[in-house]
């Protein structure tokens, strides 16, 4: 692998421009096998940039999570956005959901009577111009209804005046070992039932929606209609440790200097301290995790603590300790808070420094 | 206390603007009391409206983490800062770091030949503007070495041309239950230590530098010369439930609505979900803390779950679960990371909004 170009001072996030076209061209194909849409979540990347190579390469349309990343997202010309969250609009939130769907067909999630009134209060008129989808819960125990309550909440939304084109799900317990295969299982059944018994109710369900990255492959078309992973695109350490993703398919990593340096002597550990802390990398450790991140060209090195601009790295017996002022790259857990951290990523090809790409819907929370 | 102010829309960070000045003013007392100076560290708010009123109470000066922080400290008006951060500097980090040194008072830090070496190395004669304090591990053992090897630091340092004007310490390992004055001791000793063998090596030590917010009423003067704590300007549910605040000290919350709301049926748990997530309240969740944050109105409640845009609440069997759409306020367990997630917040006054502040210095990682 390429070393960090000399021209970038750490810690910065890199991105790997040829293993993020592969990642994104490998997974529009693996969607289009099973006869699925495809409509990546870009809450990981926030990237105008990136939603384009996606399109480009086949995507249906993006999903979001708020109103603020669809406007990002629609203002640079994507005109399908699905903002997969079960939305309590605002009076300012109101507004501005009501002037894109004059620009871009967009549907919201819904999973409550309440919710749908409240849009509906709020929004006027224009809540005809809004598909909504209903989210069941496929096992994951957050946002979302049982199969069995898909009905009600359908109704509520259509009598509130929303176009209710189908349901979705967020199959998020797949986010452990040996529970992708599980997951991806409740979640078909799910959507499946759903589906069945809003149509039994007289629902035309267009759309059923699923698919994290870790389900991605598994994912079938009987029930689903599209999928919306979002993380295979650069992948991260938390799909590494999952074996979602091979160390070939990482594409981003942040660039990061050994600040300090210490043997250790029986009372104190054998580490290194790199630059690239939660400021950066986030802390996100799930329990199974092996540390707060993984080092790319060094497998047993684990990451022990994170300060916010510290990683305290603990590094095998029989190996040699990196050189104070060595440049190292990280992988992050979870590359969807990493990105949400920084204005701009730096963009290698080749090892190169070829680009920066701002990351235009950091930070859009509501 | 005042409910979330209407013309707020969810999830924003708000900030009472009394609570804050209370706290601001409590440990400009506590350091004056001890003969301690107050060098705040910023990098928990990076605000500078914030620190103008830290400097106004009679803080000594400002702490920062990083050479772009100190950058846009400078920029309003600070002029005397310390990078409490051994720096490792790349070529444009260099050149920055000597541009700054022309603005305003600067010492970094600094725990090895290599790091002052290369400091040296890069800035030239630029280096001789710039103080070092050595770094000390007083039991955190992340970065710093033994008061045993400060002066082997210190001396390098000297020749590298820096001024060495002192140590400092960050006893990190004061954030777990029943560990602040065990970790102030170590820390006091640490310093004292550190000091005197600087001293008998020929250095005058003016800078010994301490304190964390759990141990800034443990602090003592007899080793130290100042002290750097940060989050006692907002307090956090880290805090809270270390004990080193109280619930009336919370100056920082986010406002979070509640989107989904289930009441639970045997398998799966009585819950709501609130849209404060981890993209705007952190994930930091130490193994001690009872969930991912606490609800100010609602100590009972417990945040089991974080995504990036869904805060899982798991509500006491007790009391009712909150309506769809009611808002809460969110304390963060962590709030040096949850501001830095934003470009702005949200300034009350005796429950109305008063104005927003800009996050000035968010992102600044290099």
């Amino acid at each position: 692998m390429h070393p960090v170009p000399k021209d970038i001072d750490t810690p910065e996030i890199v991105i790997d421009r040829e293993v993020l076209e592969r990642n994104i061209r490998r997974m529009a194909a693996t969607a289009h096998s099973k006869g699925l849409q495809l409509r990546p979540h870009v809450k990981t990347h926030k990237i105008p940039e990136i939603a384009t190579l996606q399109l480009a390469a086949g995507a249906a349309g993006l999903t979001v999570a708020t109103i603020g990343e669809a406007e990002v997202f629609v203002k640079h010309g994507a005109h399908d956005i699905f903002i997969a969250y079960p939305l309590w609009v605002g009076p300012h939130q109101a507004q501005r959901l009501s002037q894109l769907s004059t620009k871009a067909r967009i549907a919201v999630g819904t999973d409550s009577v309440e919710a749908a009134k409240n849009m509906a209060d709020r929004l006027g008129t224009a809540v005809g111009g809004i598909e909504a989808l209903v989210e069941i819960d496929s096992g994951h125990h957050r946002s979302g209804v049982s199969p069995a309550r898909a009905v009600e909440v359908a109704r509520a939304a259509s009598r509130a005046g929303l176009r209710v084109t189908g349901v979705f799900t967020f199959p998020g317990h797949s986010y452990a070992p040996g529970m992708p295969v599980k997951a991806a299982e409740q979640e078909e059944r799910a959507l499946r039932e759903a589906s069945r018994l809003l149509e039994d109710a007289g629902f035309e369900v267009r759309r059923a929606s699923g698919g994290s990255t870790p389900t991605a492959a598994l994912t079938g078309a009987t029930a689903a209609t599209e999928m919306r992973p979002g993380v295979y695109a650069f992948g991260d350490a938390q799909q590494l440790e999952l074996k979602r993703c091979a160390m070939e398919d990482i594409a981003l990593t942040v660039a990061a200097t050994v600040v300090s340096r210490h043997e250790g002597d029986g009372t104190t550990p054998r580490r290194v301290v790199l630059d690239s802390g939660s400021k950066i990398i986030g802390n996100d450790r799930p329990a199974w995790a092996t540390g707060f991140g993984r080092l790319m060209d060094h497998p047993e090195a684990r990451i022990t603590a994170l300060s916010e601009h510290h990683a305290t790295v603990v590094w095998p017996d029989n190996s040699e300790l990196p050189a104070l002022g060595a440049r190292l790259r990280v992988i992050p857990n979870h590359v969807c808070v990493a990105v949400n951290l920084v204005d701009a990523v730096a963009v290698v090809s080749n090892g190169k420094l070829i680009d920066r790409w701002r990351v235009a819907a950091r930070g859009r929370n509501t």
